[in-house]
This record gives structure tokens, sequence and C-alpha cells, in this order.
């Protein structure tokens, strides 16, 4: 499946000389969806893993469907304040100001192996965040999973301690 | 499956006197998973869906599950200024203000069935609001369906004149 041909580009968003990485195409057709799914999950058929971990929010529309086909829990992890039980949280630099996510302390047992996921690897801060936070709680990084890489971004130096996946690589910016 | 034997509650969240339905341990079991998504797919197996929508964020998870089973798109339902094509919105009340939804102006086409999913069924605000824009683009509601219903809320008369769906229905406050 040629993954780039379902994904738009919308010039100019967030801001003026961004080219954002619309990926809603891809999730109206459920071949392309299911493709997707499949390509994300085959690395890891077989190698024992126990949870997949996904950031609010597009990481949890791949999370749940990875989780499934690898017979792993899914776990959330959170923008702040929404998550209602016990949780830690990191807070980690953006471009301008500061992001902070959460995760539940009990949703990783200590040894148990947790796949990461997102949409879009791009500068890696949130998911280095991410994976502190599951290591905190004791859990070991299989690797990390994201169906785009913007490869002009830093972020796979900035995870260079993973294992990183990445379906569709794009070079120019 | 006892859905309700993975739901934990949490009293006081997010604020005093509110008991939150945590649905973090149904996400950790596959097999709960498994179950619950079978269980939402169910009723709609044959039925002609074409979309599954799900508003930003809880109601992806369970989203993606319920388009992969019933072979029909996904459509993200999303928070203010983070959808980056064309987009239409609405704005409706909450107890303490307003909040507002989008979606992308192609994300439904006219005539297309739509099944509308969220993980809670509450005071029925949100999801009449994610109801009304899928039917300003020319789509029909095929029924809106929930994991857990909080039958001492008002959300079921709200959205009366759609079908509704939940697997788990919660009398007491």
């Amino acid at each position: 499946m040629n993954i780039e041909s379902y994904i738009r580009d919308v010039p100019d968003f967030p801001k003026k000389g961004i080219v954002f990485k619309d990926i809603t195409p891809l999730l109206a057709c459920p071949e392309a969806m299911k493709d997707t799914a499949d390509a994300l999950a085959a690395p890891f058929a077989g190698k024992g893993i126990d949870l997949v971990a996904g950031v609010e929010a597009r990481g949890w529309i791949f999370g749940s469907l990875l989780a499934e086909r690898l017979e792993a829990g899914f776990v959330p992890i959170r923008k702040p304040g929404k998550l209602p039980y016990k949780k830690i949280s990191r807070t980690y630099g953006l471009e301008y100001g500061t992001n902070t996510i959460e995760i539940h302390t009990d949703a990783v047992q200590p040894g148990q192996s947790v796949l990461m996921v997102d949409d879009l690897l791009a500068t890696g801060g949130t998911m280095s965040a991410a994976c502190n936070l599951v290591k905190e709680l004791g859990g070991t990084i299989a690797a990390c999973t994201f169906v785009i890489e913007l490869c002009f971004l830093p972020g796979r130096e900035v995870l260079k301690e993973y294992e990183i996946h990445t379906l569709l690589e794009i070079q120019g910016e």
C-alpha cells in the first residue's frame, strides 16, 4: 500500500511555513487503515509486547488497533488533569513554552514490555517524555513506532536510545 | 463479559461529589477490550454503516476498533484548532461555560450512514453537537453508541431523536 497517497499536505498549518501532514484521508479509508495497522504491528508479532502506549489524542486511533493485533493492553498517556487516578507527570520543552503529559501509576507493571505508538515523529519531544513516564514505572520500551517520520526534524536523534520504526519517511521540508 | 468489573470508580473527580467512571482497567485487558468492541459493533453488522465518528479523545479508542469491525471509515471530531483542513464547528453549553467541537467539511458525504461512538453518555451535550455536525454535512445518524450510560443524567432524553445503544447502564449516582 502507498500510505503517502492517503496523507494530505495542508500548507501553513498550524502556522505559516509549516506543511501539516493530515492523516484524515487515511482514517477515512477502511482498507488503508487496516493495511497501516497491519504494517505497524507486523514487526512486533510474537515479540512478547505486554502493553501498547499511545499519547493523546491521535496516537490513540492507531494505539487501540495495534494493541488488539498484538493481544496487548492499551495504556492512554494524557494531557494534564484528564486521568482520574494516581498518576505521575513529565513536563518537556517545546519551541515556545512547555507541555505536560501524565500516566496512571498502575498503568505499567515493572518489567512489562511496552510498545510506544504515535502517528507522527517530528521533534521527538512528546515521545521522549512518554518513554520516560513508562520507564519511571519500571516498564521496558520495546520500540517506538510511528506512521510518519519527518526526517528533517531531529526526532530520531532525540529517541536514539530506542528502537524506532516508521512506515512513511518524509525527507523534504 | 461483565464490563462493570473493569470500570474503576474514582470518587471526587473531576470535582468533589462526582464519581468518575475510569475505563483504564478495561483498556488494560486485551480480552475485555475485544469483547467490548465486539459488543459495540454487533448491532450494526451488515447495516451499511459507511463511517464511524468519534469525539476526541476517549471516543477514538473505541472508534477505530469499531470502524475496523464494520469496515467503515473513521471520522475524528476534534477540539478547536486541531483539524488542519476546511472545517465547521458547533459550540454547546456546559454546566459552566461552553465547549466547541469541529469536523472537516469533507469528512462526511451527503447520504452516508454514520455511527457515532463515545465511551460515556452523561449529559449528551457533546454527542448532540457531534450529531449536528454530521447532519450539517448531509450525513445520516445511524445510531449513537456508548460503553457506559449514566442513567441519572439526561443524556438519553437530549439524544431522543436518535437510536441509542449502551453496554453498561449505571443507575445510581
